[in-house]
């Protein structure tokens, strides 16, 4: 197994016009990682389906601006369960009127109903929607095969790991052995990979699972073996807190906005909840929406780029080795959450 | 001089009475990580020198509450050049009356004059003191051996960088080899170790630099080779940018109020500048202190728990491995910047 990823990965890197860094002796300054990106050719573009755009409006500011907020949820095979019960919260209208009402510096800024499982709550939570959902805590992580059941992809993630990890794909070709050690490197996992448009980690048993970096959303939960409904959401406001990883289902990704979450003001209650003499600074939630379900002039429409192309293997070598101006000493390698892959918004083209 | 470490360190793995992992048999829950903190015994606290401390008053919040930050200046052999000029700044008085001019969420939030530099400037550069020195780009690492210059330092710095990894001592102390990329894996740097209450990364050459982890302070520049002057200076706000490292000068660490930092609004303007529309945004510092300056019953007084201490290394390995009882999978490691050195304010004992 191991020799034939070996082989399979090899043949892959001889064939990738991953671009030369261009040398400092040359006139031409190397482009910056977003620069890469935007030379992206449009087909590296995959739009994100409606049905996985949530579209949440808080409250607007002091000064009377509006805030929204979109998240993207996440794919088969991960966490789909809980992403059943994010879909049904928002068509039920659940979500509409609840608030943020947690906020832990360098942790997470979490929602949901203020009166439930909440150490500050002083009223009565509010009842759940029909039809949801129960798992269980083995489906934090998915099989690797039903996350990454085609060669190339695991191929491409591989690449965009090991690159990411500092090494070009000539390093890789003539290795022959150890490639985990020095490839994947990770402290919380036996590597992490980039693929499908998802930062992921692998063990070495081949589970695999979406990681805990800044602006992921997670569900709340109580002590195991709860696993969360749902109904209790958060997103990472700080450091990566990977020690999270396999313990807690993740559901998506914040796209647009997540200033409105990270800029809030923190609690000063226990786990950064706020106390009830700050309720005020809780912040309203109008309303969740799946983008499919508005009408067709109000939805967003946002893009990623494929982890699976060559663009995203340059970026993600150029994040980990950055030599655009102001870098003097290039890093050589990047950790997979300081990757973040691109997402834009973009617009139809209008027939004339 | 490997196999000299290895039996030095392994000697002391023997010696070191860390405390077993409770089992998930027994009737006891595992103690988190601040539970294991609370625990340290008094000598393992060490008070930071008030000449070490800055006590940076930013203007009231919209509320009228007081926001005071609190920063530990880095010892030596870390950027002193730098931090010579910092004390200069604020004993000259430069720093009072500048403003936090840029926010950009999951970087840096980002203060000084806000006309020396800045994109969206309008008006004249505030004059620069007499007396700074200026460093060249050599400056932003260290020799090893003037950082951890005796054994018993480096063999506990090792050991908590290696249990951070996620290995306890006793599998160190059986290993013959390959130390590095099993002990001390870093997608940075050749290793990353916690010691003199600081988090270090080293390289082959046995370079040794502070990295950028949540909360550190660093010195802003214009493109090499200006290696900055203390006059702007800009703390972390979120994911670790550790490609930063060996780029820029580190000084300090926010050691309170960070949460009036990181919550600020976020700038509109390139690279997070608020714009000279939003220039109301900017928060005013209205004075910088040296704590050694203040009189003495107005300086705060903080400690740190020893990264040398026995304490610490349980703290690391906690965090690496997560037991206590929310978690149901621990991680197996933690990052460098996700075992944050413990940092509290005490007060001296009143004698009857």
């Amino acid at each position: 197994m191991k020799n034939t990823l070996l082989v399979a990965v090899a043949a892959l890197a001889i064939a990738l016009p991953v671009t030369a860094p261009v040398s400092a002796q040359t006139e031409t300054p190397a482009p910056s990682p977003n620069e890469i990106v935007n030379m992206a050719a449009p087909e590296e573009w995959i739009e994100i389906p409606a049905e996985d755009l949530l579209v949440m409006t808080l409250a607007p500011d002091a000064d009377g601006n509006e805030r929204t907020v979109v998240i993207q949820l996440m794919p088969a095979p991960f966490s789909q369960g809980w992403v059943h019960n994010i879909r049904l919260f928002a068509r039920s209208g659940w979500y509409d009127g609840i608030s943020v009402n947690r906020v832990q510096d360098n942790y997470v800024t979490q929602w949901g109903d203020p009166n439930y499982d909440n150490p500050e709550a002083t009223g009565e939570a509010k009842p759940l929607p029909e039809g949801l959902k129960v798992m269980g805590e083995d489906e934090y992580v998915s099989s690797f095969r039903s996350a990454l059941p085609d060669l190339e992809t695991w191929q491409r993630a591989l690449l965009n790991g090991m690159i990411a990890g500092g090494l070009a794909p000539a390093d890789f070709a003539v290795s022959t052995g150890d490639w985990d050690e020095r490839f994947l490197k990770d402290r919380y996992a036996y590597g992490t990979i980039l693929a499908r448009g998802w930062p992921l980690a692998i063990s070495r048993e081949q589970a695999i699972w979406p990681v805990h970096c800044y602006g992921i959303v997670g569900v709340g939960r109580n002590y195991s073996p709860d696993t969360g409904s749902g109904a209790e959401l958060y997103t990472v406001i700080g450091h990566a807190p990977r020690h999270l990883d396999r313990n807690i289902a993740l559901v998506g990704r914040v796209i647009s906005g997540m200033e409105h979450l990270s800029s809030l003001p923190r609690g000063s209650g226990a786990l950064g909840f706020y106390t009830e003499e700050e309720a005020h600074k809780r912040t309203p939630i109008l309303s969740v929406r799946v983008a499919a379900d508005l009408p067709e002039d109000e939805r967003p429409l946002f893009e990623y780029l494929s982890t699976e192309g060559e663009t995203f293997a340059r970026y993600a070598e150029a994040r980990a080795n950055r030599r655009d101006p102001f870098f003097i000493v290039p890093a050589g390698g990047a950790d997979i959450c300081n990757i973040p892959v691109p997402v834009r918004t973009f617009e139809y083209a209008v027939e004339e």
